[in-house]
């Protein structure tokens, strides 16, 4: 995916190879810092509000002091797509870290934060989002506080590095005997026309595209059930799916080596698909 | 503490402020990659087969193909000492990450992975070294593979802060009312003569240093015991102490609100600290 050549580096639109980093920064020496993805359709953001909560509820969680607005971020961020002319499908992909600072275990003190952003093609994954996609089981390896989007990411490269490694589009992780989310985006289980997703508490992220189908249910009346589900009730799941702001909402159509109902995506999660192309408002395209 | 001038990045030697990477870099955007801090007194590196091998061992864990070996990594360390004509008791840190590449949680295809190394003036901590410190308590939030030594420390970052915010040292932290370590150290419970620490397995960081005490505490007949010790333990402690290579062998002597013994370092803590300054030929000086 090709990166757009105009990036926001604090309050400056800067060209991208002009934006490089110390070697003394904490993202790059601890992970210590929050991150969000957002989607963009021709041009527009979908899903800002719910990215900008998440971002700035990030933050408080790890401390950060970025003194930055809300409202003051979303004018930078929309003027970086003025500054691309960016009228397409794509990402914005945002970071803030507490800064470069010699290395400390404790927070630097004067440091202020760093924030970067930059824009990203992505065109909308519209033949696997009809086909759906097989994934792997792989043990949760977090840590215990992933309701916070933290750059500490390496055990959600393993995992979807261990689904890659196999022809797998992701890993469902799974804990104690229950399955949390994937290595990079949330998991729905279909059963007798009811949904069962992990509750948003410290165990899983509460993704944008969650929020968003759990309103898409309430509107359908479809029941949505925040319980955990066991890994093997998958074995009798109706329908499975995932989602994220890269992947909307993706059927699963095969686990491991087992096969998901009949092995297509299910009526429950093409109902919840118009239903987004219908929130983000996008165009109809001639394979949809 | 100040940086040398002269760094290493990847098998050359340059100014520090040459070193810089791209915003598109793995150990920025998934700390995805693994480091390493070594002790250096009088300009001579203090345990670096130990490191050396842990280093290995990380890379492995976390499947980085590092194609350098061990003793050309070494010779390009003691290159390091040379060029900046070190002689003095420091540390140098290094650390490899997957690369630089477009962002994708999969593993980027034909990326080298980036070295650097860099040396850093650090006294001896002589006079706590003397007293002992203070540390308080804090749940272990950390992902469940903490014996590879990766870039993702914000857990370890959050409790390090904890700790200095009621002026405390350290950090212990514990998993389901056991010790496991501190947030960049291991930590040992002497009771009744014998020390007591948790085992080398998942849950813990193998550190140099405690390898070193396993190695002393074998020489003085002093019982090592690798098994992991409740929270509670601490209560009747005769000694407690910590170990890294930045802090060496340092007693504890207060918990929370709770002081340890009579307050003041024990026996068998100085018996190690004294095996330490002879095993790393540290010269005496005026206040040991």
């Amino acid at each position: 995916m090709s990166v757009y050549n105009i990036v926001m580096s604090q309050d400056k639109f800067i060209q991208r190879d002009q934006l490089t980093y110390p070697f003394e920064e904490r993202g790059l020496q601890f992970g210590d810092g929050v991150y969000e993805v957002i989607r963009i359709y021709d041009g527009v953001f979908y899903l800002l509000d719910e990215h900008m909560n998440r971002l700035y509820r990030s933050l408080k969680e790890v401390k950060i002091d970025f003194m930055t607005n809300k409202s003051d971020l979303e004018n930078r961020l929309h003027e970086l797509l003025t500054q691309n002319d960016m009228h397409t499908d794509g990402q914005v992909y945002l970071q803030i870290t507490r800064g470069s600072a010699n290395r400390t275990h404790t927070f630097p003190v004067e440091t202020p934060p760093n924030i970067y952003a930059y824009l990203l093609e992505a065109p909308r994954p519209t033949t696997i989002l009809n086909t759906g996609v097989p994934v792997i089981t792989q043990p949760d390896q977090r840590w215990k506080r992933r309701d916070i989007k933290s750059l500490n990411l390496l055990p959600n490269v393993l995992a979807k590095q261990a689904a890659a490694d196999v022809g797998a589009h992701e890993a469902i992780l799974y804990e104690d005997g229950f399955v949390t989310e994937c290595s990079s985006s949330n998991i729905y289980l279909v059963k007798d026309d009811e949904i069962h997703t992990h509750p948003a508490n410290h165990s899983i992220l509460n993704g944008c595209v969650r929020l968003a189908i759990k309103r898409f249910s309430e509107a359908a009346q479809i029941p949505f059930i925040e319980e955990a589900f066991a890994l093997e009730a998958i074995e009798t799941a109706d329908e499975l799916f995932l989602s994220s702001s890269t992947n909307e909402i993706m059927p699963i159509i095969k686990v491991d080596h087992l096969q998901i109902a009949d092995g297509k995506p299910g009526p429950v999660t093409r109902r919840l698909q118009k239903a987004y192309i219908e929130d983000a408002k996008i165009k109809q395209e001639a394979n949809n």
